[in-house]
């Protein structure tokens, strides 16, 4: 049923620079098809037919791009069982969590759909005063308009909600922009299935062909040389601080600058306030074990596979060692996981190791070959202070429990962290309240600030801001999940005593 | 009165680093007094002290901010008359364009300062949802916060309204922001006089010392290594593209990347539609004199040094000889004026020359030593699709009158030029209706697009967008005029879960 094609032009066609293949997350084995690498010339002609795509789609109305969007989601769950048979062989994720993503994602895609259809292009609009002195005010509308075509790169952790149909592609469609997708290579089976189905939409909604490409490569020019096309006009990234500011480097030698948002990770500082542990304010039992299940539960999530991994946690000296217990009972009873490649299988390990040189293993999880064990390590306030390797993501599920004295040592530990997506704050309202400070300055350090919750399971609503303060992305203006995330692909256009035969 | 000192920390201090003179715009001569250099130890002085005003800053109010504006409006106004004998030495500019400058510069602090009283910092909201299955939905806030610190380069071509408390300035202040403000060396007396009323205004208010700075330097690295501090967040430039392409080859070498707003200037093509000149929609008198006076009275505005001012006029060649009389007819009266600097007039020769070289030139104004004159010339479509060197900017009265022979012809032109920050089309409602295809080329070509009326004059409003495709300034997504400029200088952060102990 797979094909191993890239999508150009709303043709399947056959890479012509080699080819890769998929790998079993689950045993590491090879999997069937060959995917064919495309080449710079087939990268070229893409480019070209998404500008010519935004031609034609830039025209297109809300309302239709819109049903073409739901077309999409349409599409996409009537693939449901393909999905779920090939998406967890190139991901290791349990079918159940492909199912909930495959809503998530058909979700997000609504979402947009249900905007468009709601909401109309105008930000603002002046009245013209003709009378007024000693000049008149002309009628002045701001509206939006798409930026144009937009090249997408598909999230390892993500096979479905943040790759070829997810977050950067449906709000790039909703704004009016093609998208040239290049696939992610740990799960190009997936990527076809899904353009399978946008394949369908555009063909059921009538859309322009190359609204929407697929590319396959294992080649890194291949990345490079899409960001550098002058057609394209924006890039949506989801992946790892160094492939992130490898791209980065690319766009910034264009000529024309243009907007990179590269979301690239983050440790999601947990703070405890003191008394959290103790009050038991997190989950409803009231005591350390419910909050340590609850950490544990979080950390464990997929792995610990998401860019809001509760990868920090912050537990006042006085409170450290009944946590500690709690934590450790926890991990040790943790099941082995499948990651998403032996690649990320292996820098988790490489990650762990490291911790281990700079800190102390608190617990470990089960073992498996071919599996990742849960750990986490604990050391002081003072060593993470003077020691940058322990401020380092590690992608899984690894997390470092660090000791503090007081509210003003913590203080100090989070003027010198870098930015990040998330961070939460756990203790009583009254603790909550007590701490302002630490509360005011979280607020610069992050994205999203949580109170008594876990940072995992990001809604895709209104309010979601998922970005943050470098390096956790590279533009804290913009947010890549949720209604907001359409923002990014549009710019403001004003119109200036607009005659009335030209009024919509 | 002017002491030559920079405003840093609350404190006027002269810089350690040599001295320059402001040069009065009429006659050349040398002006008292001495302006001082900082040095690059008195920069990190000042950039630091940015950042612990920004601590105390963005916790102030939108009442007090607000405040804080109204307060700067109140005392600029009361310096009116040491504007008035100070400015118009300093930049050439007659006494009632400095009067109207300041009321417009006033007015875009009051606008802020009303927006603040008026809007609130939340951008949406979902509810919780407790009961949903399979997750309940938390209480999601997305609210605006201030980035930081932001440098401000003042404008030579707006000595107040882009300058020491100009756009840039104001929605800075209005989003929470500190403003490290650099003065143009062109009018450093000035910008003394509006940071004495700035001070003043800190003073009224209780603003944290270090929240506007004014930094008078005529060294380079001063300004590279002001974007290149880690504490500035963003940075709002008005002025040439050589300058700009400067500043951000030095912002890219910063580890963390920020905004740079560079707003680079425009030719902006004035498009007479087949039919335009003879119906003679624009204007009241309906024939080609009034066309022709008000294209050459918007050239001529400000002697042309403006970034909307209409560089290029796009003439059917069947109307182009009436349209050419009667533009020669004007410009040959037109009045020589002095320009902003020496330098800006010397550039604006050697661009006439340019033109003329490439070009026939129509007519020229009256000429006069140490004053620019307006020159007006022709060229075919063809010729000028050929050569770029007719598509850089003049700034100053000069225009390049192009004549197409076809609609299908002006499509090839203007799918051929760079970003503009505006475009006119002029014609008859019924005539513009009829070319819909190039109202929407153009509508990608541009900011602002403007039907039968000039760019010139930038209305200060909700619905102004002025930016433009690069390379007209440097981010499509943001305007530097109107009350959508504080968007440039804020971003979300979602709150989840708030304790209702914090509600503010």
């Amino acid at each position: 049923m797979l094909s191993g094609l890239s999508f150009i032009n709303n043709q399947w066609v056959a890479g012509e620079q080699g080819s890769f293949t998929a790998i079993n997350a689950l045993d590491h084995s090879v999997m069937a098809p060959q995917f064919h690498n495309i080449s710079q010339a087939q990268l070229l002609q893409a480019c070209e037919q998404a500008w010519q795509a935004f031609l034609q789609y830039r025209q297109v109305s809300r309302a239709d791009r819109a049903a073409f969007l739901s077309g999409i989601a349409d599409e996409l769950q009537a693939r449901e069982a393909e999905l779920v048979a090939r998406t967890p062989l190139e991901t290791g994720l349990p079918e159940l969590r492909i199912k909930g993503e495959l809503g998530r994602t058909v979700g997000q895609l609504r979402l947009f759909a249900g905007n468009l259809r709601r909401d109309d292009d105008y930000i603002a609009q002046d009245q013209p005063l003709p009378e007024r002195t000693p000049l008149p005010r002309p009628d002045l509308k701001l509206k939006t308009i798409p930026l144009g075509p937009v090249a997408v790169f598909g999230a390892s952790n993500f096979p479905l909600a943040f790759s070829a149909a997810g977050g950067d592609t449906a709000s790039a469609l909703a704004a009016g922009c093609p998208v040239v997708y290049k696939a992610h290579t740990a799960h190009p089976g997936t990527s076809e299935i899904v353009a399978q189905a946008i394949e369908a939409a555009i063909a059921r909604c009538n859309m322009p062909a190359g609204v929407y490409q697929l590319l396959q490569s294992k080649d890194y020019d291949i990345s490079h040389g899409l960001v550098q096309h002058p057609r394209m006009q924006a890039v949506g990234f989801t992946g790892s601080y160094a492939v992130g500011m490898a791209l980065q480097e690319s766009i910034r030698q264009r000529q024309q600058p243009i907007p990179f948002y590269g979301e690239l990770g983050s440790i999601n500082p947990q703070l405890l306030l003191p008394g959290a542990v103790s009050s038991g304010k997190q989950g409803d039992n009231g005591n350390d074990a419910a909050l340590a299940a609850t950490f544990v539960g979080s950390l464990n999530l997929g792995a610990g596979q998401f860019c809001t991994n509760p990868g920090l946690w912050l537990v006042s000296e006085s409170e450290a060692d009944a946590f500690a217990q709690a934590v450790a009972r926890e991990v040790e009873h943790a099941a082995p996981q499948p990651m998403l490649t032996p690649a990320i299988l292996s820098a988790y390990q490489q990650g762990c190791a490291r911790l281990h040189r700079h800190a102390t293993l608190l617990a470990s999880g089960q073992g498996e070959d071919k599996r990742c064990s849960t750990q986490v390590f604990v050391t002081s306030a003072v060593e993470f202070m003077a020691n940058k390797a322990l401020h380092q993501e590690v992608f899984g599920p690894a997390a470092l429990m660090v000791t503090y004295k007081d509210t003003a040592e913590l203080e100090q530990l989070l003027a010198g962290l870098e930015g990040q997506l998330t961070a939460s704050i756990h203790g009583s309202d009254a603790l909550i309240a007590a701490n302002r400070n630490l509360v005011e300055s979280l607020s610069y350090l992050v994205g999203r600030l949580i109170f008594n919750q876990m940072p995992t399971g990001v809604e895709v609503c209104d309010a979601m801001m998922h970005g943050g303060p470098f390096p956790s992305s590279t533009d804290v203006r913009s947010t890549s999940v949720g209604s907001q995330a359409i923002a990014r692909f549009q710019r403001p256009l004003c119109l200036q005593n607009t005659p009335s035969t030209l009024a919509e």
